[in-house]
C-alpha cells in the first residue's frame, strides 16, 4: 500500500524508563535500547513501523542530550527531522512543536503521534488503523487510537467511547478521557466495553491541533508557531512555554467540547512500561535445565505468542501449562533478554537481562527478574516489576547519578 | 590455659564447597574465603581455634594444589606443618598421614583432627571440651565430639550415645555411627536425646589411631608409617594408598567394638554448608530501606547471636518479630557478607554477597539469596541453597572449569 498522502508522523521520545533500570538510564534511556531482541530499538522499530505510512515524513521530538543518539539510530532522517528540545516541558510542547514545523511546510497536513518506546507486533492491523485515523482527521477532528482492552490494566488511562462517528468506518466519539483508574473502576470499564486504553496516539491535521491548542492555550499555541516561524527563536521562546501534557492541553478539553473521535485498534500493544511488560514481549526459552543436563528436558514455557500474558493482579503466565509444581526442577516461562548461553535455571523461571557477560546462575526461583549490567544488578520478580522506580528514586536521593 | 602436653591438631583443608559457589570455587575452595567477614578465612580461624590447645603443634593436610595458599595464610607454620596430598584420597588418608608423622615424632602424642571450613563461635567451651577428650583419649579411646542438636538437621550424621564412661566428666561411649538420616528418623533422633550430630572431629592418640586403622585396613596403616619413615616414598606409595573416610575405615568399626566415645559438645557449630547456613554466621544488616530514604528505617532482622537461627524444614529466621507481612517495604532479615554500600533492599531481605562492586538492587524478595562475583552471579533461595551444587555439576558437565 502506498504511503498516506499528506501525513507526517511525529514521535516524541523522551521518558527515563525508570522501572526498566539498570537497563534503561538517563543517559541511554529506553526508547534507544533494544529491549525485543530485535536487533532494533524500540525508536528505530518505532520509525520502521511508521515508514509504510509516511515515506518517509516523520520527525523525532527528543531531548538535547539524546539528539545525536537519535540521529546515528536513525541514518535515513535529515538533520531536521530530528527536533531537539532544549529542556524537557511534556509532551504538547514536543508535539506542538513538531505540528508547528508540519504546519508550515504543508498547511493540509495531517499528524499523527506515536511515542518512540512502544510496541506493536501486528504492522498490517496497525497501518489499517492509522489509515483511518488520518481519514477521520483530515475532516477536522481530533483522532485519537483506543486498544481494546485484553484484560483489566490499571497502569494505563482508558477512553470512555461513545456513538459511531456518522459515515465512519470503525470511528466513534469520544466521550472523555480518564487518567489511571484504581482496579475496581477498571474492571467495570474492561466488562462494559465502552472503555478503551488511551494510548497515547493522536492523529489531527497539524492545523487542527494548533488551533484547538490555541482555544485552551494560546500563548503555547503562539509560541510554537513562532518558532517554527524562526528556528532561531528556538532557545529564546522555548523556556517561556507552558510545561502541559496534550492531554490536559487539548484531548480532554477538546473530548468535553464533542471534537475528539476514537478509532478502536484491535491490536495488541504494549507501552514496556517495566520488566514484566518486557517478558511478554520476549519468546519463552528453550534452555535446558542443569539438573539433568540435557538440552529441552523439562522445560514449560509461555505460549510464544509474544505479547499480552497478564492476568489482573500482576504479571503471570496466562496458560496453565506453563506452570509445574514447585518440585520440579525444570525451567518455567523463562524470558531472556541477551545470549541464553550466558544464562543457567534449575528449576525456576522469569525474566533474565545477561548484559555484562557473566554467568547467571538462578536456582529455585520463579517469575523472577535478573538485569545484570556491567555497574548494576537488578534482582525482583515480575510482581514487583513496578517498584523498581523506588531503586532509582533511591539512587538519586543518594546522589548516584552514575548509577541512573 | 596452658596447650594440652603432646597434643596435636591435624587440619585437614579440603572439599570444593560447590554449594557455595560461585564464591568457592575448585582454585579457591571454601577454606580459603572468609565467609564471616571477620577478615580471617575459615582455616585461619580454625587454626586460630587451636592455638591455645596446642601451642603451634598443628599440622595443616591440603592437596598439592592448595599447599601454597595455605602456607601463604599461615606463615606462622613451619613449611613442614603442611602436608601436601599428591592427589585426593578421602580423610583416611589425610589424618592417617598426619598421625604416622606425629606418631614418629613423639609416641605418645595425641592427635585431634578438626576441618578447616568450620565455625565455632564459642572458643571456650571448644578448648573445654577437646580437652576432655584429650584426657579420655590418652586412656586409649578413639573420642569424637558430638554436637548437642538444636535443631533436627537432615544435612549432619548422627552418633548414638550410650552409657557414661567410667570415670569421666561428660564422656559417653558411642554405640553407633548413622550418615544422613532422613527427616523422620531425625525427628526421634533429636527428640529421643541418645543423638548428637557428628561434628567429624577425632581425638585419639596417634599410636591408637594408627592401630584401629592397622586391625581393618593394614596396607594403609602399613602405607601411611612408611611415608612418615621417609616422606620421599610419598609420591610413589600415595596412588597406591585405600581411597576411603575415616567415619567407614575407623569409627564405625571401632564403635562396634567398643572402642569409640564420644564428648557432649554443648557449643554452637556449623559446617557452612551453603548460603542458608552462611547466612546465620552473618549480623543482621541495619541497612536503610530505599523506599522510605531514611536509614534504619523498617528494619526488622535476626536476633544477632550469629549462629543456629534455623528451623527443621529449611532455613527460617527462627523468631517472629523477623518476620513482617508481604506488604511492607522495608528490610527483613538481611544479611550481608561484603560492602553494605553496595547492596540497597527496598522490601525483602536475604543473603546477599557484593562481590563485583556494582551496586546490588532487591526489590520485593525475601530470604533470597544474591552471590555477585566478577565472573558469576547466582540467584537463589535460602530453602534451595543445597542445590546449588547442581549449577556446579551442570557447569562441570559443560566443561567450564573457568568457573568451577
Amino acid at each position: 500500500m502506498a504511503s498516506i498522502p499528506g501525513f507526517w508522523a511525529v514521535v516524541p521520545a523522551g521518558g527515563a524508563g525508570t522501572r526498566l533500570w539498570p537497563l534503561s538510564r538517563a543517559g541511554h534511556p529506553k526508547f534507544l535500547l533494544d529491549l525485543t531482541g530485535s536487533g532494533r530499538s524500540l525508536l528505530q522499530t518505532t520509525v520502521d513501523r511508521l515508514e509504510p505510512l509516511t515515506a518517509e515524513r516523520v520527525l523525532v521530538v527528543t531531548g538535547a542530550a539524546h539528539a545525536e543518539a537519535v540521529r546515528s539510530q536513525l541514518p535515513g532522517l535529515a538533520a531536521a527531522q530530528v527536533l531537539a528540545e532544549p529542556s524537557p516541558l511534556d509532551s504538547m510542547a514536543a508535539i506542538g512543536l513538531a505540528a508547528a514545523v508540519v504546519e508550515r511546510r504543508d498547511p493540509d497536513a495531517v499528524i499523527g503521534s506515536f511515542a518512540a518506546d512502544h510496541v506493536i507486533p501486528d504492522q498490517a492491523a496497525f497501518e489499517a488503523v492509522i489509515r483511518e485515523a488520518a481519514s477521520v482527521a483530515s475532516s477536522g477532528h481530533l483522532v485519537t487510537i483506543g486498544v481494546e482492552p485484553t484484560w483489566p490494566a490499571t497502569g494505563f488511562g482508558y477512553i470512555r467511547a461513545g456513538e459511531r462517528l456518522v459515515g465512519a468506518e470503525t470511528a466513534l466519539h469520544a466521550v472523555a478521557f480518564v487518567e489511571k483508574p484504581d482496579a475496581e473502576r477498571v474492571a467495570q470499564y474492561v466488562s462494559s466495553g465502552e472503555f478503551l486504553w488511551n494510548a497515547g496516539m493522536f492523529v489531527a491535521r497539524a492545523a487542527t491541533l494548533l488551533e484547538l491548542l490555541a482555544q485552551w492555550h494560546p500563548d503555547l499555541a503562539g509560541g510554537l508557531r513562532a518558532i517554527a516561524a524562526d528556528p532561531a527563536r528556538l532557545p529564546e521562546l522555548w523556556p517561556g512555554l507552558t510545561r502541559i501534557a496534550i492531554d490536559h492541553a487539548v484531548a480532554e478539553p477538546a473530548a468535553d467540547a464533542g471534537r475528539v473521535v476514537v478509532v478502536p485498534a484491535p491490536f495488541a500493544w504494549d507501552d514496556v512500561g517495566d520488566f514484566a511488560s518486557l517478558a511478554t514481549l520476549l519468546p519463552a526459552s528453550g534452555k535446558g535445565d542443569g539438573d539433568s543436563g540435557a538440552e529441552g528436558d523439562g522445560i514449560r514455557g509461555g505460549d510464544g505468542d509474544g505479547i499480552r500474558t497478564r492476568d489482573g493482579d500482576g504479571i503471570r503466565t496466562r496458560d496453565g501449562h506453563g506452570i509445574r509444581g514447585g518440585d520440579g526442577d525444570g525451567i518455567r516461562d523463562l524470558r531472556i533478554l541477551g545470549d541464553p548461553g550466558d544464562v543457567m535455571v534449575i528449576d525456576g523461571g522469569g525474566v533474565v537481562v545477561p548484559g555484562s557477560g557473566r554467568r547467571i546462575a538462578i536456582v529455585g526461583l520463579d517469575d523472577v527478574v535478573v538485569v545484570d549490567t556491567p555497574d548494576a544488578l537488578l534482582v525482583t520478580t515480575r510482581a514487583r516489576a513496578q517498584d523498581v522506580k523506588l531503586v532509582v528514586d533511591a539512587l538519586k536521593a543518594e546522589g548516584r547519578t552514575d548509577l541512573t
